[in-house]
């Protein structure tokens, strides 16, 4: 076989690879004032993905990605994907479990991030993988990718939840390196019998569950609850990243506008809503930039719009040390908006979500190839949001004002193959 | 290695041969004069079954099959099976789970049935896998299979269900074409603690749980609950196919009597029963016949008492548009049968399970022998039932006498190796 | 391929093996006296384990082990380990889910063990597998292996539980035999937020989940709730073992020591303790001893600490018969102890968590290598424990004195690849 990590076997217009990775994390979280009453935050330790996956070919153009992700003790999904692809065309089409081709920092393999978790607006928006169909035009510079996306994968009841999205990536090898700019739209539509949204994010690791910025209100623990009674939503994202030799730069920024339902409007039969009826539409916005430097003079892999494997220079099986990137990022996102009225959560007209800001440095060493150990910090300063009163009960401010900081370690074993 | 789909490796006596299989299923089931108030009917969009498989042979005569079906969130199972089948012999002899013998429609592979789900006497009987012990004789133009089974997979706690089957099948070359003869048994009990039946079958697809047939009442939203008090049943199965070119027929009747346990019965101690009791025995019957036709020349495949993979004429990798096959069906099943006395869902002595007959048509589009795409219209026409108040409350017919009809279509997209 | 059961790749650095095993048991469990009102006792077949396995290199020394158990119905863990292993080194280091060095038994692979359950020692201390890092010394005749570990694979929540464990093993050729000394030493912290541990041992087999020993009170269905207050424990392990041709012992000891709660004991703020406060520190014990024979000549496979594949000498590939074993073993447990004063399940002055001495007997057949066929008689016989009471409720003597005795029946078909 060739090896890419595990085998891959070809033979007859067929192939096939087996492959898997895992990722171990250990964190921590401080709790702010010590004032939320929870088990969830502190030190923790887990398996954060434990992936098995099988890639192939089948004669005529077919190909399929099952990647089937079973940490936390249940049966996840990452991409389930029936693929066309004839040989030496640039167009393709999909059927599957995918990402709606929501941004640089989603569409990069997780195993090749800068940080241990995308960007916080991934996280906020709910950009997850949907069922749905899509189809793509790749030339050698640039490429575009439109969808029509369902909800989940294993919807047993009505699914009338869905999205359309378009991304275009336009990535020229110039000004002595590779650039990247890239656009992309979501249309999305709630399930009819569920109309609502929650938007929130995680001080970046998943080692806690805890929330300190969303769009609903907060129990003492932490827990943030129901959202905005909305009937869809549509976002817009910009990406720039450029990489010259082992210097890398990153930004992108979304912006997010809820098409709320309003309080006593009435929905036809067989709708209804959950969560926070507004008086007026919401809209919300995010942005982060990063820097990212290879100390032992890698250059960061990427391909057709996204990150890829970074070949090192001198592996340890070569006798060497491996590589050692140091990558720094602010990355900013705003769930305080006026929307007018009173309400759970509304301070002066204003819906008090809270806004997040990540000042955040990792250490990634890559001893080989498919082996990466990343040590990361964060600070995460939150104003306002559903905790601020509870973190913060003394303070005459306002809640949309108060502010805290939040101290945040991730240390991450992965192997991939 | 090998190709079958994914690659067979053969070596010393061994041999292994990972798979998968996808299938993506979107479909729509009309909701009869919009009279149930349920999110269950209507558009849907699931992955149907997503499965993993590895096969092989140890030294000895051994072999496993493991078949794990990732859908839904969950690990299900669809053959684990250990074997012991020494080269050259006719006899076989198997240890797992696995299906006990019950039919033709029900032993062909999902891949390869003519539609996306079984016959609805699958479904209304629970002809489900059990664990178990069986042995086989499979010579040139006939085999018998016969087992004996327990329950469940993964029951931890006592399993006292059990059920003994054997199925016999006779299938010649002659009248030009490939004929198939089988007869099938079932004797089944019921856990002694928990003594009872459901028997219900869905709308053809299962892109709904709803069912509107079935042996117990059921609540507004469509849902069935309990069943019949049973001590266990026997089934009666006949098959009949046959395969001319591009033609084929296929044809079974399945004949279900419940062993009913009697209101005022006295079971004994430690024995429990659960559903309704019933004064006399019901018994039930099922009958389909469907026709099929390859539209591009390609015979039917067909292999020791089971429809197989069809090789494609003129495949996507050959230059050509692949196969299409055009299937027609009429499926019945009668649930409504006289019981005397009176009780929940008890019309004038009679039990209103409901009749359903389908009247089923699919276009099977096959680009390559891998690869399917299915199109499938069902048109579900039911009298009485237990959704038939519901459905028509105005009649002043006899709840077992209202009729009523769905619209169903499922679309599937299929890839396996 | 190279193959081992399933086929091993290597090339470039890289190796690659997918593997896996089934367990299927059928059993007996009898209910004493009839006394416990459960159907959790009795007849039961099911699958004990269905393992699907990856293992391999990637270049630089680094080696993955990925073992996911999913009979159940759940995803279920086993060894799921990243390690560093350079060739030739004597040193090997390891992060993942593993067993944290707890004796001879459960180091032992299921695959090989005597018996079908390890012995009751590590069912009663909760021996299971923990995530952490641990580093190893292997030589010629000797190792140690220590480790840092936190606690469950897949823990969302703050995860203050941690253990430290070491082990030491020398095993040289000699008396003409192979010998195996071992010993072991376990510090375990309970979870600060919930400080508390049940100990309890099931009748030597898994086809029920009714324990008759166990430092808790049982319900009238024989399950045993809460436990011990207790903000950790240290066990103490010896182990030896010795392989003369078809002739093997091997025995173990434990010893428990528990850090207990005191009744009125102030915790620090953020913690507390479940199950019942205990006025002294309990200490329990086990200890077992087995004697096993192959008639067909074999002698027990033995790897480095462990016991290991045995090589079957007439395999059915070869014409013969396979290899028989036979084993007997005596395993007591001891969790009734003196603890002062009163409360829940304590008689005089005694903590009645029971005796429990099991007199087993395994008949195991392997037609090869890799296909195994257990039968298996235990006689658990108990003095006092949670449902003395229940099942001999006329007697005039103290609880912690009456005694009962279980008989259990275990069949297994084993095959792995």
């Amino acid at each position: 076989p060739a090896w890419r990590g595990g085998p891959q076997f070809n033979g007859n217009g067929f192939s096939f690879k087996p492959g898997g990775e895992v990722q171990y994390d250990f964190g921590y979280v401080s709790n702010p004032n010590n004032a939320l009453a929870t088990s969830n935050l502190g030190y923790n330790g887990f398996v954060r993905r434990l992936m098995v996956s099988a890639q192939g070919d089948v004669p005529g153009g077919f190909t399929y990605s099952i990647n089937l992700n079973f940490a936390g003790g249940v049966v996840g999904y990452e991409d389930v994907i029936l693929a066309y692809q004839p040989v030496n065309s640039k167009w393709s089409a999909q059927i599957g479990y995918m990402i709606p081709f929501n941004g640089l920092d989603n569409m990069t393999s997780n195993e090749f991030t800068s940080f241990v978790e995308a960007s916080q607006f991934q996280d906020a928006w709910n950009n997850g993988r949907r069922i749905g169909a899509a189809v793509g035009y790749t030339a050698d510079t640039w490429l575009i990718d439109a969808g029509l996306f369902n909800g989940a994968i294993n919807t047993q009841a009505t699914n009338t939840e869905w999205q359309t999205a378009v991304r275009g990536v336009y990535y020229p090898r110039a000004l002595g390196g590779q650039l990247h700019f890239g656009a992309s739209y979501q249309y999305r539509k709630t399930q009819v019998s569920a109309q609502g949204n929650l938007y929130q994010a995680r001080p970046f690791t998943q080692t806690t569950s805890v929330r300190f910025v969303g769009t609903g209100p907060a129990n003492n623990t932490g827990t943030i609850a129901s959202g905005i009674a909305a009937s869809g939503d549509q976002i817009f994202g910009a990406e720039l990243a450029g990489i010259w030799g082992p210097l890398h730069f990153a930004a992108e920024a979304q912006y997010l506008m809820v098409a709320a339902i309003k309080p006593g409007q009435v929905l036809p039969p067989g709708q209804a809503s959950t969560g926070q009826r507004l008086l007026n539409d919401p809209s919300f916005f995010s942005v982060y930039g990063e820097i990212g430097y290879w100390l032992t003079g890698e250059t960061r892999g990427y391909s057709k719009g996204e990150f890829a494997r970074t070949n090192i220079r001198n592996p340890f099986d070569k006798g060497g040390w491996g590589g050692v990137q140091l990558v720094g990022r602010i990355d900013y996102l705003n769930l305080t908006k006026w929307v007018g009225g009173t309400g759970s959560g509304i301070v002066a007209g204003v819906l008090n979500g809270g806004q997040q800001t990540g000042y955040q440095l990792a250490l990634n060493w890559w001893p080989t190839d498919f082996v990466r150990f990343t040590t990361q910090y964060d600070r995460a300063q939150i104003t306002g949001g559903p905790n601020a009163g509870a973190v913060d009960p003394t303070s005459t401010s306002l809640l949309t004002d108060r502010s805290y900081g939040v101290n945040v370690v991730t240390l991450r074993a992965q192997l991939d193959f």
